[in-house]
């Protein structure tokens, strides 16, 4: 039993604390929003007044947070993590947020001699709710050891890919990969679609060779029918496209791709179709090419 | 037993033509290179003179050409195969061209009572010997049942997607999805190695979520390794993203990621890599960012 | 005094037209619409029958006519220019298409010992009224010597730029160059308008630094007031984006801004602006940042 | 006389405060390099210790500083400028940073009765030294009414352009456009020497017609001759598009060029051009032409 202070109860961190709960830890929880804390009680932990409540005796603290703002304010500012946590505490980050800020934490809290983990994740709610999550870590291999057995009770696929921030790049990675993709998607559709050729049959030729992904099997019938229920809305996506840009300006590299399809989903949200899912950004596509109107069923 | 004309007998061609001699089939075969001739010839076939001769007395004309100036060539030239062909006959033009050339083909076909499909493959060198071909076909439903048993021969995919010109459209889609697809993985590269991230483990994750695609799967360590020996080559590809371009003017479409793409793929073959896989589509990212010099194993 | 035969005399070659005869010129045209023959028979030319009469006897035959298809059907078709004009002849086509066509003009022109020019013009409708057209010309300095006095009746800058084709090279940098900035003018305007900056005085001081060019001179009140007469219509600038693409591909150099350009110009004429002028672009802007409803006013 | 405390005192604040002394001004100045202070004590003016002694007895402070985070730190971190200035100080920076930091800024600044202006300036060292700056201006009209007199020492144009932040969006509109003239220029230069055209005799006609730009006036010949010494930084233009992008995303809106453009300046950083003049743009272009090797000459 491990105990853990876990700070952002939400529509994420919500449903992983009560696994951790199930899996017999002992769990004291913080967040804003006191029912989010209310219902972590519920589940059998224990509420926690404010962040250095949730801290106090905590061997692990994991934050799952909206952005790097709150990570600062919740870890570095007055009050945080840092200045509760006792030397060797282990912090595991799981907000998805700009690799240099992920590195920040790990260097101001290697001076208080608190270890630190940047462990965001993929999948979504029902990733969370499953217990299904992919978590992408950075950090010391030792940590990462340490932190093993409280991520298994979370996801299936949990990889050590690199130093501090590397957690953060993979997810870059994986958000503008996701999200060239759906572009790609759309522009295939809008093509056949404007062609007179039938969609439906067309996605599933191209299921069926090289340019096979997950997101054709997952999503193109839905696509095809402008279905666009969430799933992980545009405005989230948008956040994401906002930290791949970020690493990428970090590592000095250029993505050209990269900085087009960040345009693309910035229109997405701009064009009000932010709570869609991320499959909407067929939308931005079909605008474009003035096939829009009077057409489209929305989630 | 159908009596086939058979014109253009390369790399493609040759393997399939010879499929279809080994499926019992009376196949007469015409090419520019006269040792492409005699191949078909040791397969069984029989050598024409010129594409006259290999159109005269056949039920079915298959070409499988370059580009579209060579189809109107063929097809639509003097001496060529509308000049040649008795009223009745299927011809199934294989190469992979822009849909308005295939469009203008039915159009000077159903002129001469000849029956048209166009047909464009997917599945490359391998695909041809192996008879795994994907096969996108337009035209009339009824001309698609008579083609579909020697198309059998060929491949495993055989899918009628619409009308004239949309088997060159669905193909286009391909391609575009391809290409972007490989521009998006080498951005997911270049990020991860200069953030300090092994992109082989970051890549192994990816795989393994909703960014999970057959081009990670088949091409991500050969990428990691800067291993691009073709496969398909990157002036093939170039080739193809023109085609896409040309579709989507003809559908009257913006396909913004297209256009980007097509910029790229054309960058890859103008710093040289044009014989490479289009795989080496890596290569540009890498020298937008600096990264080549040096570090690169080609082929 | 020469004798000038002139094919096409649409929107811009009949002004053209009439201002040779007004400069004393001999001028044979033929149109393929009887009204405008008989226009430039009123300002004084001489109609001719067909292409073959309006070749007959000329020193010069000039041609103005909408893309390549038409200049291939003109000059190298039966019954063309290259068919009736006597050795010697000069051929200036002042028609803006792809630099490969105007490269095999002048071939088949040679063969022929037609002596040949490719001088697209920009300037637009006005230029060609007013003869301030700027005139970029390509192909042998000594045939240039010779149609510089025809070309002095037309326009205010005659510049020869370099060999066959080169014209239209120049050409195409022009109008790469006029998309991208109103494309960029247009990503500014938006851009002050959704930040709440009145963008006119937020023009005013671009207008006058680095970033100063003659559209936001010509144009910047009219853009912000959504005035979009034509000018030069979005489907004419939509049809030299592809000559500028196709211009690229023909000298294997990769234009990523370009390839983009192309697509937004596509989308504004997917959108319905084709009739508009090309600082419409402004509203394909707009609509990707959904601020375009209601809120325009056209033309 | 107004007694000014000025700091950041290097390329840029060096010569500006120097103006400010010779227009006889109290100038007390800071920066953390003391051989910059010690050039304003030569010009007459006066050293003070750090931020607080540059701001104690102030009616003015002028800042002019690298980035936001400098600007967070000097006026609102502890000891920084909002700590130290009386109730009714202005506060003018002058630093090139993001909307949303002078947004936050003027929100803090309200709080302690302090007044701001954001006036970012374009003009680069050499319109700092020669007094020929345009300065952008966000906020208050009478606070803008306020700081004319000092401006006017500083530069020729003097624009309110609206409230607080509209300083920092107009200079990201004038950087955005600036880059992406820059990358158009480019383009064109690498289309017409591959398709073998006189690059200098083809920009001399595209700067007398719609496609005229001061960068074509400014620069064509030293980008054709490949010579680009600063002028402005290649690192500084990378700045400038992040927060150009920033802004983009702090307004909602997508803007697709901007986008790329900024991505094509990562280039060019991460290429190892960083300390090259801007228009070595230029030379992204030719890399993704593979027309760099060899033929140019840098600085």
């Amino acid at each position: 039993m491990t105990t853990v202070g876990f700070i952002g109860l939400g529509i994420m961190g919500g449903p992983m604390s009560a696994h951790l709960v199930a899996a017999g830890h002992d769990v004291r929880g913080y967040d804003v929003h006191a029912d989010a804390v209310a219902r972590l009680v519920d589940a059998g932990g224990t509420a926690a007044r404010d962040v250095a409540g949730a801290v106090a005796g905590a061997d692990v603290v994991i934050t799952m947070l909206p952005n790097h703002p709150q990570v600062e304010e919740v870890v570095l500012g007055p009050g945080g993590v840092l200045d509760s946590a006792r030397p060797g505490t282990l912090l595991i980050d799981m907000s998805t947020i700009r690799p240099e800020t992920s590195i920040a934490v790990a260097e101001a809290a290697t001076a208080k001699e608190v270890r630190v983990l940047d462990a965001p994740v993929s999948g979504g709610e029902a990733g969370a709710k499953q217990a299904t999550l992919s978590v992408m870590v950075g950090g010391e291999e030792r940590d990462f050891a340490d932190a093993r057995p409280l991520l298994d009770a979370l996801g299936k696929t949990i990889v050590h890919v690199g130093p501090h921030g590397a957690g953060q790049v993979v997810k870059a990675a994986n958000q503008l990969l996701v999200g060239g993709i759906y572009g790609l998607v759309g522009e295939a559709i809008v093509l056949m679609e404007a062609s007179g050729v039938d969609a439906k049959t067309g996605l599933d030729v191209l299921a069926g060779g090289l340019a096979a992904n997950r997101i054709l099997d997952l999503k193109r019938e839905s696509m095809v029918a402008r279905q666009f229920q969430p799933g992980f809305r545009i405005d989230l996506h948008h956040k994401d496209m906002g930290i791949a840009l970020a690493a990428a300006r970090q590592a000095d590299v250029a993505l050209p791709l990269t900085g087009l399809v960040a345009q693309l989903v910035a229109a997405g949200r701009a064009m009000g179709y932010g709570s869609l899912d991320h499959s909407a950004l067929l939308k931005v596509t079909e605008q474009l090419s003035g096939r829009s109107q009077g057409s489209s069923r929305e989630g």
